[in-house]
């Protein structure tokens, strides 16, 4: 059994606290946040003890596994605390905003040597990694295009988007991970981007946007499209299709109802799709966790590690620069 | 080039003239309908002649074909006119309404050698066609199961009603034929009817049914369902599903456009199918033509012939005494 | 909190002993099973006492609920235990294979007024009961047919059909009561049956049929279909189609992965669906605990009652009788 | 009836020639090829006069409109010879490879009040139709966004290819159209590419490419994305998706069966898509023609006209600049 410490006990955390109970190699031991009421109410329901800090429940002498899903700024200091003390460590995307903090992490990380997960949950979508097999098994022969489609079924609220990093940090991250995922070792090395405020006046005020589209080519030639918006009235829209010269394969969007409708109006109609992210990639948080649990006992490199984190990173910046200078950037990750 | 005299201008038969027509294996020489109006339109469209009677067309001697598209208790008498002339035949189905007749027919037939094809253009509908090949490779395994849906957009007028023979005779006649058609050799020899007079007054009063369910069985045990109605609000519903050991094949419907629409109450909708048979079925309808033709020009059997007209009523009949008696009934042939 | 004693700890005793420990509303205080190291199990894992009788457990003064998982010829046994100690009753289908029995239980447990729930989870299912609520609030009219399609993926093994009851009461008894579900106040009154035994010899020699095909009619004349078989080459296949005046919906068939793929054969191809019923129906099960749970707190009337069970069971009889007078056969429920 | 002489009597020629004959409202009186083959089977199959030379079809007083699908670089030549004698035009895209020679054109043009239609036939395909008319009703609420997705099945010959001016102003000039044609009255103003050599060392040879994406930028800011290939292993790849602040629609692939099947490795498979454009898009080219002949016969103004045959090639002159540049190219129309 692995012993678990739950840094943040936020909406996610609440959500991961599930998840570890229900997971039969998994064990929360104790819980921090810096909100009291928030750690009671996973305490009890899970029947776990309460750090008073972060620092205690990292060094914890009973727990395995550091578990960080508190604020992003918090995400470093927390990493190389648990580092530091011998314990494996997941932590939720992203690192940091800050690629130089990024950076001074990734070299101070290199003196321990522990297993680290970062949390880009999609790759762990039954469907989205059916595609990624699809294309390592050769069933579409060389791999040509990645196209993802990405909206929110609605923007957030106005202090979340202010210090989420903007779009390409906070919502593109996902899916510059995910054309990584499918790439495999070949690296994007070449990103174009627009941008637009179609809708919301309150992200354009703090100089976000709302709506992006952007064209990737990897080290190969694989050209990758990406589009995005923070909103979609039919729900969260998560599409990923991949082009190959044998064929293709679409990752394609999921309800919770398979229920049709037929009438003078239309015919096959189905539901919206699951409202947000937390519905829709449940099966892959636990997965996800499932995974990492997996490769801690079986002494193997945990599936989504700290560089992939960064070269996510390295990516949003290099779309923010596409846009401010208008023009195709190069992308180098060293 | 076959030369047609066509026999019946009405709805049906223009929309065959417009075949013809387009077909570069047929000429249309001859029309003739007792509405003159309505031949001279089509003779003025196409370019050929008006007869003055039935007669006359048959025996026209530059005709190679009799394309009977009349009145339903015209057609055995026209079938032994052109039978007797040495012409090629189609008709449109059914044969006739009254099994004696049919019967009378056959027996007078056999004295003369000529093709006749009997028009059951759903067998050439290149969806439900497929399902048939997929049936005969082996693709499927053993056929276990076959289900047929089979609804009406709305009622046809009254007296369409009062004289097409009631639904079992009129509608699903050509569902009979469909089930007929997959089982190939393997006949029906069984049949358990419910019916209803759920939404039509109209259809009630002339003591016919507006709504039948049926199950079936065939020789080697097949079970085949068929279930009708006269009205579906989403358009002309055609589908047909065939089960076996392997696997299994849905010929599902088709409408003319492929939009998907998706917004905050449903995903995937799509429009309303093709409103009936003439655009449901316009690919089946050339494609019979030209089966039927390339069967003359290269004197092989036709495809659907007298037997499989007078299968189809014989079980329509049995439909009858199925449901005046509420039991199941045997089905025989001689 | 409601604690629950679970009578049976096979595989459906250790799915809904998860089920309980997963709802916020259920405890699992005590387990019995006649297999000790399949309680052993249970309680281990979900930290919960064994009983060493199922009269101990459904006597425990602790419980408020007596979930009865057990092997059928039980049932009727433990329920009439629990109702006589006035506790709430779930108890999975069927209540019995023997209608006299049943009969004898439901007089016998007039004199208790205990809730108790028969568990047709099918019910509970989104898909199938957001069809439900589709013609109960008048959007596709008024209901004229209803077409149950139902396959299981493969037969279970020769000792379990020897005592499952058949086809009827064992497989097709979950469709029977999905229809009365649908029909609401409008009682099945009427059937006819064919049988088919196409593919198992082994089904054959105990004289069961492993194919099956069934229309009904309702007291308004609401037609309904249903066609079973215990193989399909795809996966459990679940389908529920219900049309009437103003349209049809459809309740789909499910899979884990949406993923599509296209290439030189074929385009828009899904996965296989969910294997079996437990990984199909896991969403219907656990609903359906949570409504029972909330009937009970809220002292409400069970969704799923007695009279449901017994009235599939009425109807699985009448099914038999059809088949072997091999004509219509009236139901009657008093 | 409109009189028609038709230049160009190739492949796309003869298809053009049978749509002429079966459309009510026109008749081919004379046609015109430099392979007098070519224009003898045309004009045997229709019973129309052969001119002896592209002038002298022009020229022919009987005819009304002249029809031009000869090779591109004789589009001008024609069109100017047809305008100067008063007769209504339609050319098939592009006007010319060469913008100055288009703008020429132009201008010569202005001084003769001829009725021109530039064969940009998508517009006509029925589901792209229905998905402007979704965006211009407002259904889909402001328009944030267009993708477009265009294959090809298989690149064509060489000589083709050598001859074609390139992916952009060859394949891709008809999705630019297509991306005005539901912009409408907003311009599009920005572009920047990427283009690949993944598959094809004969393309790359002629310094063409096979694979290409495109983002764009409208002058409200709607954001498009287009992505071509020269092969498709499952066929013809034609897509339209387009999405608003109250929804989207996508116009989706067609194929020429609607069966789809189901087995152990996988459910839900339908056909191949229809293989190429003359299959794909029948039904547009034929509602083209109908439409230009209204547009004719009540002297309104033609549905695409020359503005929107240069329009389309000053975007992929852009696209060719962005290309070279690899950077946003600002796009202009005057």
């Amino acid at each position: 059994m692995l012993r678990f410490a739950l840094i943040g006990a936020g909406r996610i955390g609440k959500m991961h606290a599930n998840h570890i109970a229900s997971n039969d190699k998994c064990v929360l031991e104790v819980v921090y946040d810096l909100n009291t009421k928030a750690s009671k109410e996973i305490a009890n329901k899970h029947n776990c003890n309460i750090a008073k800090s972060a620092k205690e429940a990292i060094l914890n002498k009973n727990i395995d596994v550091v578990y960080i899903t508190s604020a992003t700024s918090t995400h470093i200091e927390y990493i190389l605390l648990a580092a530091k003390s011998g314990k494996s460590i997941f932590c939720e995307k992203p690192i940091d905003l800050d690629i130089l903090k990024v950076d001074k992490c990734r070299k101070e990380l290199k003196k321990y040597n522990v297993p680290i997960h970062i949390g880009f949950n999609r790759r762990f979508d039954l469907s989205h990694k059916s595609a990624k097999e699809a294309k390592d098994s050769g069933e579409i022969g060389n791999l040509e295009m990645i196209i993802i489609t990405s909206r929110d079924p609605r923007p957030s609220t106005l202090s979340y988007h202010k210090y989420s990093g903007g779009i390409f940090k906070d919502m593109t991250i996902h899916d510059f991970d995910l054309a990584c995922f499918i790439l495999g070792n070949d690296p994007i090395i070449e990103i174009s981007v627009y941008g637009g405020n179609l809708f919301s006046s309150t992200i354009k005020k703090i100089n976000d946007l709302d709506t992006a589209m952007i064209i990737m080519k990897s080290k190969s030639g694989v050209l990758c499209h990406i589009n995005n918006s923070r909103h979609a009235a039919y729900g969260y829209d998560q599409r990923l299709e991949i082009f190959g010269s044998k064929g293709m394969v679409i990752s394609n969007n999921k309800s919770s109802s398979s229920l049709k409708k037929y009438n003078k109006n239309f015919t096959n109609a189905n539901y919206p799709f699951y409202d947000f992210f937390i519905e829709r990639y449940e099966q892959a948080y636990k997965d996800q966790l499932e995974n990492f649990a997996q490769c801690l006992i079986n002494h193997k490199p945990t599936s989504v590690n700290f560089e992939d984190g960064r070269n996510a990173l390295i990516i949003a910046n290099a779309a923010y620069k596409a846009l401010s200078l208008n023009k195709s950037i190069k992308i180098k990750y060293n």
